[in-house]
């Protein structure tokens, strides 16, 4: 058993005895206090904040109108109603400050507006030339493309703007979930330089990705994730029934795990490791 | 027992049984099918959503610099940061039509763009003349003067865009299950048009907000919302250990419910019934 492995079992128990999370505190951190436990800590919580959003996404049915690319439905905008909606909510968002925030991605960062109010020092806890890791292209099309028909029923009710919303806070849940791969790539990194510098000098993307993979520590994300589905997508009543009626399918959360959320975290771990010595 | 309360109790018996929020349909119903089921179908899923939005808010400390009026932060603006995001994200959707939807009550109903996009045609449902009752200024204060200082840290992580946005849509969750009162009105009283007409041309605020109130029923929902705060703001392991650390204190959501929910959604069935015969 590697030092890694150790330090994982060590931390899971402190995880377990101290759920820190629990008191509201926030997910941001100083870089001084930037350790894997921290950076667990937040991982599981973003993993309820997922399910969530998957849940209350799916209270609506697909309403494709939103996602059409060729209705050519706002004049002056050339993109779906989805893109218009997104668009103009980040650059609200930008002007109070989201972006100052490394653990946060723009979808659309072209044309951002600036902060209009004094902004967060945050530390600087990434190496500044590997930050502006951006792999939201491929989350915006995972998630619309693939994961979106695989929970939501049929049909269309009209909520454009409820269901673009919600869609909104998958897409930021996943992506801030994805691109906290910057972080555990800095923290892993951190904890043994001398095992990530020649793979990072050889370019070699497929040692780095066979050294950023845990099977086991996998397994044990893709059962809390649909556990935690079916918990928070049961149907709750005061009586003792409980239902088996999920609001979204376990299944498919922790396939989203598998398949992508976890894959793609770990690129976002290689592609920032790649550019750590820049 | 009256006929009512008959009513009820098949309900809650078919609503157990038979739990088609889980598939993932919409919410809103034509005119043809609302009857009291399909609203208290409405009425328990929207708890989910509530908490769930307390359980994000709760992500963050305070942040208080959001909500300070004086500030002055924003050129060409007067009134605090959080005024100014959910303003302007409100203005987004109603581009899309949010504000088409009847169960839709704007926090800033006055210079709300029009629709950009065709909207969905809802069932006129509503009474006409009873369908503008907006109650959101009570809504916004107890929000932020009441709630959010009873269940979220101290402290300010210049997460401000991320918190407004989370603020937003507690509001959201909060406005449109205490607005929701409109459909229960309305239902009850196409039950037993003979019980309120005769308050209603009286002005008996009393009388109507008696008729209204179920002691029992709202034990239950107490009851219920408290065991949703358990249940989805307890840490989920793969393990059996289960946290006594809630995220949000259930005792807080109950509380919530009694205090505020459930008597600003009767003062608006009251404020709809009185306006029903017009």
């Amino acid at each position: 058993m590697d030092f890694l492995s150790v330090l994982i079992l060590v931390l899971m128990f402190l995880i377990r005895y101290n759920m820190t999370m629990a008191d509201g505190n926030s997910m941001c951190h100083s870089g001084n206090d930037l350790n894997l436990g921290s950076v667990r800590d937040s991982l599981i919580r973003q993993e309820d904040t997922i399910v969530f959003s998957l849940i209350e996404r799916a209270r609506y049915p697909v309403n494709s109108r939103l996602y059409n690319q060729t209705l050519g439905l706002i004049s002056g905008f050339s993109g779906s109603l989805v893109q218009f909606i997104v668009k103009e909510t980040e650059a609200i968002q930008a002007k109070a400050g989201r972006y100052e925030n490394p653990e946060e991605t723009p979808f659309f960062p072209n044309d951002l507006p600036p902060p209009l109010v004094p902004t967060h020092k945050y530390p600087q806890v990434l190496h500044l030339a590997a930050a502006s890791v951006n792999m939201n292209e491929d989350i915006w099309d995972m998630y619309f493309n693939k994961l979106l028909p695989l929970f939501v029923a049929e049909g269309d009710d009209g909520n454009y703007a409820s269901t673009a919303a919600s869609d909104l806070n998958c897409l930021q849940a996943l992506s801030r979930r994805i691109h906290y791969g910057k972080f555990v790539a800095e923290v892993k990194y951190r904890e043994a330089p001398q095992d990530y510098e020649p793979l990072i000098r050889a370019k070699d993307r497929d040692g780095l990705m066979s050294l950023l993979t845990f099977k086991n520590v996998e397994e044990m994300v893709k059962k809390r994730v649909a556990k935690k589905a079916m918990v928070f997508g049961q149907e709750v009543t005061v009586g003792n029934y409980s239902s088996e009626n999920y609001k979204v399918d376990p299944s498919i959360v922790s396939n989203l795990y598998s398949e992508w959320v976890m894959p793609l975290t770990k690129l976002v771990e290689v592609e920032y490791l790649l550019r750590r010595l820049d």
